[in-house]
């Protein structure tokens, strides 16, 4: 299994809105006869590549999948169907599909006389597909929140500037990490002050996430922006209420949403609904602290990736404001699941205080 | 010598104001004939602990020494005069000796035909005794600062509450820094806010460290206030024009010094001249940001320990404040030393962007 999980984490960033998931099948003997993954939205998926590899050896062993087989007919025949008529004995699945339309396959493998057994490191198997799993049980993509910050939490010094403050590897991870999302998004502030590009830069990507910023009045980007070059496709959120002229001068596509209520810029839960509209399963959200402010009050953050670098600025901007915390007892408590240096800096890792089996 | 500055590293918080120092001797066969370490100031150096472990197995041997034999007589006889007289044929040792009381060791032994190898491990031997070190070449005791903050950067709530942020075994592990410092101090206004024990609990101290309070105005510390108990001596530093009434009723011991020039509070050089005049070598700084703040922008941090609970807050007081740098390009640069997980937190150690060897 866990080379299965391994396998499945290789189809982060092109099986949007599918899940990632890996598949080993072993023969009788119990070696491995054939390995698969689900490399891209609308290709096979990764029984039928392992199957496909295992060919006759298939016949009497055991598949072995990160997530429970899929039961329908979809843009591919259902998984369960192919596992059987490959003559597969025996199952093994880490997750079941919490999916209502795909769920039941190991239904149909017992229905047919294979042996099923579930659970199998469920829980990392889940972190790889966490995007997917959230976007199915919530309603809503997955959203990671990241930032770069100094020791004492400081993603901008008292003049503004922020170039740079991590080193040039710790930047790298971030576009790593952009590549496996399916948007980006930033607020009106960080459009403001940096002209983002929000483009993915020296890593493959299969397909270039969708850049998002959350421009309540239509006034941050601006015609010229970089956002707005055809690196990749832009979406500008804006307030419902704005006049027309307001939003045509910008060549980007523009989604109309109600205003927060009571609160300050967009509804976030309106917001993250727009971009599950638009089949954006995870999205990487670089701040600015406001907008993560936001993200945090509404229990809409999944992830915490912090880029520390070693040094300390003692003014300008912090990494998180306006969360809605008043005291400690109320903190957002959350749980290291990663910590490793890169390069010069640190980078940690954290998800909201559950299990991951929880999500 | 990696054995010898692990033995060296057991006297820190007991050898002060004298450098830790282990030594290992090997007989003329090379095997471990005997090993010591400086336990305590007043008590035997290292080197006599190890010759008298030895006995007569180090005629002819080499004895391997973090810290340059003295050649003093001080409260202790010239560990060089005991080497020769041991029949010692070799010493290697990793750093030498920049006190101009003590230093010269390695003329005495060469004179005395003794071979003598510096340099070996410099670095590591170095950081084990960098209070001692700093304290010697600085002229001033060396500056450890502590704080323990959320992951974004908070070391308080809103509403000021800070119990607690980091778990209870970063908690314990900072009443380990504290045993082994010579002196612990904190701003007026962390005073004020918490009124702290400032004790040791839970860690063997050889002797508790002075409990420091950089108090302007004599108007934090209170009678009745925590760090007035007699759990350890306690200094209250104020500014040296208060009117003497304003001082005497405290029953702590109290330091008239200058007030910073064109800043806020006292003097950071007086105060840390004063502490040297009392034969603090060690200084944990323990906040709170103001005073940090002053410390960083005078250039008297040189080690930074900080604890990181995987919380969130987004609201209340910051790690540091006012270290006098306006833009990125003026961030104080650091080196990451260590990086550890405690409990459910994250231990990030760091130094000014220089090596061991330059302290
Ligand atoms: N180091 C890093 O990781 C990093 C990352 C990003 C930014 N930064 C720095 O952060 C600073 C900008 O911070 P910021 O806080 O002003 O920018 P921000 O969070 O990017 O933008 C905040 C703005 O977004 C708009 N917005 C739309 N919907 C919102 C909602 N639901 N909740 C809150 N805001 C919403 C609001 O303005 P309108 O309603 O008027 O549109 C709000 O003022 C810059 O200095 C930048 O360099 C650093
Ligand atoms: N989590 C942690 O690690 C941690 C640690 C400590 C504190 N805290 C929190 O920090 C908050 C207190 O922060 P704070 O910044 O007000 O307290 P602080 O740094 O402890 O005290 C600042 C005060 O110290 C006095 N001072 C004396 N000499 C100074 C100098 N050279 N430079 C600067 N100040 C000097 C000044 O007041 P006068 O001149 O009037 O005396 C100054 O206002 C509290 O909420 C506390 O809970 C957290």
């Amino acid at each position: 299994m866990r080379r299965a999980i391994e396998l499945s984490a290789r189809g982060l960033g092109s099986t949007s809105p599918n899940p990632v998931v890996g598949c080993v099948v072993l023969g009788p003997d119990g070696r491995t006869a054939g390995e698969g993954w689900h490399r891209q939205a609308g290709g096979p998926h990764a029984e039928v590549h392992a199957l496909a590899a295992a060919g006759a050896a298939a016949r009497g062993g055991t598949a072995v999948v990160t997530l429970e087989p899929c039961n329908h007919t979809g843009r591919t025949g259902p998984c369960a169907r192919a596992l059987v008529d490959a003559g597969i004995a025996r199952v093994v699945y880490a997750v079941a599909d919490p999916n209502p339309l795909a769920g039941g396959g190991a239904g149909t493998l017992r229905a047919a006389g294979v042996e099923v057994a579930a659970g199998l490191l469920a829980g990392e198997a889940a972190a790889v597909n966490a995007a997917w799993l959230t976007s199915v049980r919530r309603g809503r993509p997955h959203v990671r929140w990241k930032y770069a910050a100094t020791l004492d939490g400081r993603v901008a010094a008292a003049d503004g500037t922020s170039r740079w403050i991590t080193s040039p590897a710790a930047r790298a991870d971030v576009h790593r990490l952009r590549a496996e999302s399916d948007a980006v998004l930033v607020g009106s502030g960080t459009a403001r002050a940096d002209d983002p590009h929000l483009a993915v830069r020296g890593v493959p990507a299969a397909r270039p996430p969708l850049r998002v910023v959350a421009d309540t009045e239509a006034a941050a980007v601006r015609p010229g922006a970089r956002v707005l070059d055809d690196a990749a496709p832009t979406l500008i959120a804006v307030a419902d209420d704005l006049p027309a002229e307001r939003t045509g001068r910008l060549g980007a596509d523009v989604v109309r949403l109600p205003r927060a209520a009571g609160g300050r810029g967009l509804d976030v839960a309106a917001l993250l609904a727009a971009l599950h509209a638009r089949e954006v399963r995870s999205v990487l959200l670089e701040g600015g602290p406001t907008l993560a402010g936001a993200f945090a009050a509404a229990g809409a953050v999944d992830e915490v990736v912090g880029y520390l670098a070693p040094a300390l600025l003692g003014a300008g901007p912090h990494v998180l404001a306006n969360a809605g915390i008043t005291t400690v007892a109320e903190a957002l408590r959350l749980r290291i699941t990663d910590l490793v240096r890169i390069g010069p800096d640190v980078r940690i890792t954290a998800v909201p205080g559950c299990l991951p089996e929880e999500l």
